[in-house]
């Protein structure tokens, strides 16, 4: 395996993209092949089986790319398809839920936690478990936020709207009494200070990006898989699977800098 | 081609079961063979090329199934796929923009007609060039509606924020004075009374459903195509491409009998 190699970041659109961007936060010298699966888009109202069919097709993808290690920036995609998937490649392949969950239990004083997701990843449960595995004596409580996504993806991230919707999901966690919180789907970061208006101050909101980058960068350290900047300029690479154009505004938007062009990829041929 | 055989309806999704409704109404002796899309569901903001490719398997699929006649029961798909793929198959096929835009024309009393639909539906202009043709004089103004399907999907079919977000979209179109609306999404006649509420009593609604099974009960006259009830009961066919649990209820829901099952296809197994 090449330490010069890119790191594989997937998603099923545009929500991996934050995942991206702490990536590049953390490790600068890290380049970075990103797919997203924006022809199939979203996962959160799919099966298992079909999340599991579309994401082998993706990994199977990122290996031609020759990656050296791949991350499944999806929360939905990282419940129900890593334990699958993890065994049928030679590199590290790690999700957001595990490190998203090891945060909370770090956070939580009150073992109260909440999360919020989409409809496959809370009725997965992969978040219940993580967290109980860590620590049996916490309570979660789950709410699935079908809309978030979408109001996302319509741009109404500052509105009175978003702010009535999330007020309507958030009550029932609020009044659990969660300490902490967890925003389980990787759009929902975008959503932050309506989160924040909403819970107010004392519930600590966990977006299981930071956790990941950290986690991805230990791996790469213990493998010696740590790219050594060789004084060439970075490129990053962008591959979807629908026309680009939506998808490179979008990008460029979430990650400050203008990403050039996006590639698209014929996936189902991906085995 | 057979008078008995049925007849095949495809969505990207659970939409075109208000269309398959129509159907039953108008022709209740006909069978029908319902596709839903729903592992790569919605098509709205999906590229033309994208719709076509996924379109084009459904279709084949319906060919497996030895239909006599097709119908786009999606707006968008209609407005994107029909005039490449009908050159494609030997029986009739049919979309609902045609018919929809039909209706709107003789609907209007003062020139000026709404449409209402996803972005890509809107971005093709379909609505605004049948129309014009039919009649040039009529003005014609488009607003793309992203977040109601999700809220259809979410059960919030009477719903304040419902209410809020169906006001926002159609605030321009009542100020431009429009007479007629097209609901061009198959999702918006489950939100008939949202828009009539929103809209007042003066905006005639059009639900291109109608008019669809009206020209296709024409079709099937001329060619010689009605099915002769032969005394064994119809059953109506449903195929998914995801898991069908979902699938099952929502149809349950929309076409107030119990539809039994639905079989899940893999359709990207269909060229």
């Amino acid at each position: 395996m090449d330490r010069q190699s890119p790191i594989g970041v997937f998603d099923s659109g545009l929500g991996g993209l934050t995942v991206a961007r702490e990536i590049m936060r953390r490790m600068p010298e890290e380049k970075i092949v990103y797919f997203g699966d924006t022809a199939r888009v979203p996962y959160g109202s799919k099966s298992k089986a079909t999340i599991t069919h579309y994401s082998r097709q993706i990994v199977n993808f990122l290996k031609t790319r020759e990656v050296k290690a791949i991350v499944v920036a999806c929360n939905t995609a990282s419940a129900l398809v890593l334990d699958e998937l993890t065994g049928e490649v030679d590199v590290p392949m790690i999700g957001v839920v595990k490190p998203g969950a090891l945060t909370a239990v770090r956070s939580t004083k009150n073992r109260r936690i909440g999360v919020t997701g989409t409809e496959s990843l809370v009725n997965s449960g992969v978040y219940i478990d993580f967290i109980r595995q860590l620590d049996p004596k916490i309570q979660v409580f789950q709410k699935a936020c079908p809309l978030l996504c979408p109001l996302v993806e319509e741009g109404w991230w500052h509105d009175d709207i978003t702010t009535e919707i999330v007020t309507r999901y958030l009550d029932d966690l609020k009044a659990e009494g969660v300490d902490t919180l967890i925003m389980g789907c990787t759009h929902y970061p975008l959503l932050r200070s309506t989160f924040r208006m909403v819970l107010g101050e004392s519930v600590e909101l966990i977006n299981p990006a930071y956790e990941t980058s950290e986690e991805l960068s230990e791996i790469l350290k213990k493998e010696d898989l740590t790219r050594i900047p060789d004084g060439t300029p970075l490129s990053h690479e962008f591959y979807v699977s629908d026309d680009p154009e939506r998808f490179v505004e979008f990008a460029t938007s979430v990650l400050k800098f203008d990403i050039g062009r996006a590639e698209k990829i014929a996936i189902e041929n991906y085995g």
